[in-house]
């Protein structure tokens, strides 16, 4: 959503609802991420209102949660100066990701209000595309050239710890050429000898260090992978930013959710439910839930071909949906197993065959065991007399079991190398969703279907 | 898995292969994530004698690493005294880890070689329950009595710098009782005047603290909202150990891992995919898939239910698979959005009806399009000749529609509620899977489509 409201005396607005200053003063012992919580439950002119009424230290540690919603609206509905001089304290990061969603010309006028270089360094965060690591990065990180001593870096730190997103690593420059040399931790910093040098206390071994373009995505892989506090993104040799691990914790829990509305067969909203406008969902379910459909037409164009065989053998029909379903569940299993397989970096591209060649006995396997217990239905159905299949009982019987075990293995084959098949196109592995294997699997399913049962049921049914 | 195996020297039984010592050897410089890499890839044997032939320090940080794999398996091929001297350097949580997986007599023969403190702190963590705060917590942690000025304090933390998992954050004791009275961190710490006392630091405001038994989602959720590097677990007031951010991440990744395999119908594995055995891919997929196999012979049973109207009107079982696919398709949508919105606690149990006003409307919507859709479809067909659906076409395009109509929007209501259901009913919501809803969806759907049908064709076709 793009806010660029007209700015208003929040104040006034508010006053006939409750009492902004009482509230504000009313949370001066919580902590940011309450504040939030109570924030984000009050209409949006109360929750601005709320937060000028704060003293300002405290309204930019709120502003610069991660969980606040609607911020961009919060900040239009401020006085452009106010706003401003909040905006100047807050992370450039997260200052970065509310201008994303601010309109013009609210946008503008609020970036002249900010000091020069302020405004460079966001405009520069600006410039990287979402889900990057130059876009989640913040630019408020410790540095000291390699010259210093451990003393010297104490000092340092000490002096810049208030405006410093986290000081737990710090990074070690070549004071000619600015490029990063090393980074070193605060914990072993304070054991180190005050007069060495500060390259002494460095830990052993390679600098981890990302791209600006990395995927935010394998940021987390590597700062999960390593341990690490923060992550150098670095441009050209030079330290640009630093991802930390709280914002890696965010980019997981966000990448996950898209990946699980993937899955579910609909376009990422990375927005909570209930915000989630009417038009939005149409759009995001709609246009998955209309390919699928029009995809799924085959499976009409399939059985109009089988006209002939549904007429002889109307019986037949009376297990369209329960063989096709197997097929979309068997699929609908591998897929789930492979693409988190495949984002966790277990598997690779090249591992496809190893893949088919265990997903085609498992499938083979599972067929079976679907097959005998379709068997053992229709017999006794048919024994008991719940109903009465014709005296060509056992065939039918054989018929679907035969074609579930083949389409039971086409499933979970057709679903594990679905994701392969997508990564190797150049989508993403977790666009394969439940309802496009399954979609992709009724067609097949209904000719392999009726493929077994011509060569089964011929000259007795059909 | 479990592993027993009886100890052997892996030195002389991996001599053939490659040289251990020489291995060891080419890993000195390396970082441990690295290393657990190339240990990952190796037979356990060679793995097992490279371990050994590294420095002490080296081989613990390795066991100390998330990622490697086969670990207990690798410990019970080493002699039992160099195991266990190993192990008294790795840190607690992940011995307690390694203990879960040993078998007998391996596991006893080794606890009796650690020293008695290292043996009871680790029998006390065993004894928590898998997924709880206790079960990951680490003891390791940093604490100092709150008699302590800055300066003891500091002093403190390099003393024991090596010994603790971290020391970012450090928890005040009452000196008399032991009772957890606040946590502060390396960063203040490092700006507070030495000579005042440790308490000074503490930044203002409630202590944030868990339980041991609280689930590990939950945990993750606590350290993710309140930017913390570290939780303390409390019992009864006592600090008993920490969960540190990194133990989270790998605790969010795991659950999200499991979710998304439950959400593709199946029980969650917790490996990764090539090491999962051929059983159990069998009961792991065949459970779910025999369940839904049964619980989709409702179909069949419904259509037989239906075979009067299957005679007269042979027409209609075209469009079987279309329609009931696009039920499962839009409860499979709405499940997957719905899941993770309880998982994220963007909605909570009673918000259940604010859902149902959402997707009833919702689900009309998207209906009514891919009903338009299928009138298109039918009409086109019809008027170039594709196909002859017979004298009342236009019957059967209304009937098409209307039931599309019926069955998204009893799919979208279906597939939202479902993760509410479970969860009232002492579920994970996240056992709501995409083939589940499917099958349920599946059922109403074949009675909507005929039910429909039997309205608008009365007369005519049926």
């Amino acid at each position: 959503m793009l806010f660029g409201t007209k700015a208003i005396d929040p104040v006034a607005a508010a006053s006939d609802m409750a009492n902004p200053a009482f509230l504000a003063a009313s949370m001066l012992v919580e902590r940011a991420p309450d504040i939030v919580e109570a924030i984000n439950d009050m209409p949006a002119a109360l929750a601005a209102a709320v937060l000028l009424q704060m003293p300002a230290e405290q309204a930019i540690e709120v502003l610069d949660q991660p969980g606040l919603d609607r911020e961009p609206e919060l900040i239009a509905l401020m006085p452009r100066a106010a706003a401003a001089s909040l905006l100047a304290g807050v992370s450039a990061d997260r200052v970065a990701d509310i201008f994303h969603h601010v309109k013009e010309p609210c946008c503008s006028e609020l970036l002249d209000l900010l000091d020069a270089d302020t405004r460079v360094n966001i405009q520069h965060l600006l410039a990287y595309p979402a889900g990057t690591a130059g876009s989640i990065m913040t630019t408020e990180f410790a540095s000291v050239p390699s010259t210093y001593t451990v003393q010297q870096t104490l000092d340092y730190i000490r002096h810049v710890e208030n405006s410093r997103e986290t000081v737990y690593a710090i990074y070690v420059l070549n004071p000619l050429t600015d490029m990063l040399v090393q980074s070193i931790t605060l914990r072993r910093l304070i054991m180190g000898d005050p007069d060495a040098p500060v390259l002494s206390v460095a830990r052993p071994g390679k600098l981890i260090s990302v791209q600006p373009l990395l995927h935010r995505e394998d940021v987390a892989r590597l700062i999960s992978k390593y341990d690490l506090l923060a992550v150098p993104v670095v441009d050209q040799g030079r330290i640009i930013g630093i991802v930390t691990v709280d914002d890696v914790i965010d980019a997981i829990v966000q990448e996950d959710t898209e990946d699980a509305q993937k899955f579910g067969g609909m376009a990422a909203i990375n927005q909570p439910y209930m915000e989630i406008g009417f038009w939005q969902m149409m759009t995001k379910r709609g246009g998955w839930l209309c390919a699928l459909f029009l995809s799924e037409m085959l499976t009409a164009s399939a059985m109009q071909g089988y006209e002939g065989e549904l007429e002889k053998a109307i019986v037949l029909t009376l297990f369209i949906p329960l063989i096709m379903s197997s097929g979309g569940n068997s699929g609908s299993q591998a897929t789930s197993l492979l693409i988190r397989a495949l984002a966790l970096r277990q598997l690779q591209l090249k591992d496809w065959w190893r893949v088919a060649l265990r997903e085609i006995p498992t499938g083979l396997a599972l067929g079976a065991m679907l097959g005998l217990v379709g068997i053992v239905r229709i017999t006794v159905w048919q024994y008991f007399g719940f109903y009465d299949y014709g005296e060509y009982w056992p065939l039918i019987a054989l018929t679907v079991c035969a074609a579930l075990i083949g389409i039971v293995m086409f499933g979970s084959l057709t679903g594990s190398m679905l994701p392969f098949i997508l990564q190797r196109i150049g989508f993403d592995a977790a666009s394969a969703s439940a309802p496009f294997v399954a979609t992709l699997v009724d067609v097949t399913g209904l000719v392999i279907y009726f493929s077994v049962a011509s060569i089964i049921l011929r000259g007795t049914l059909l």
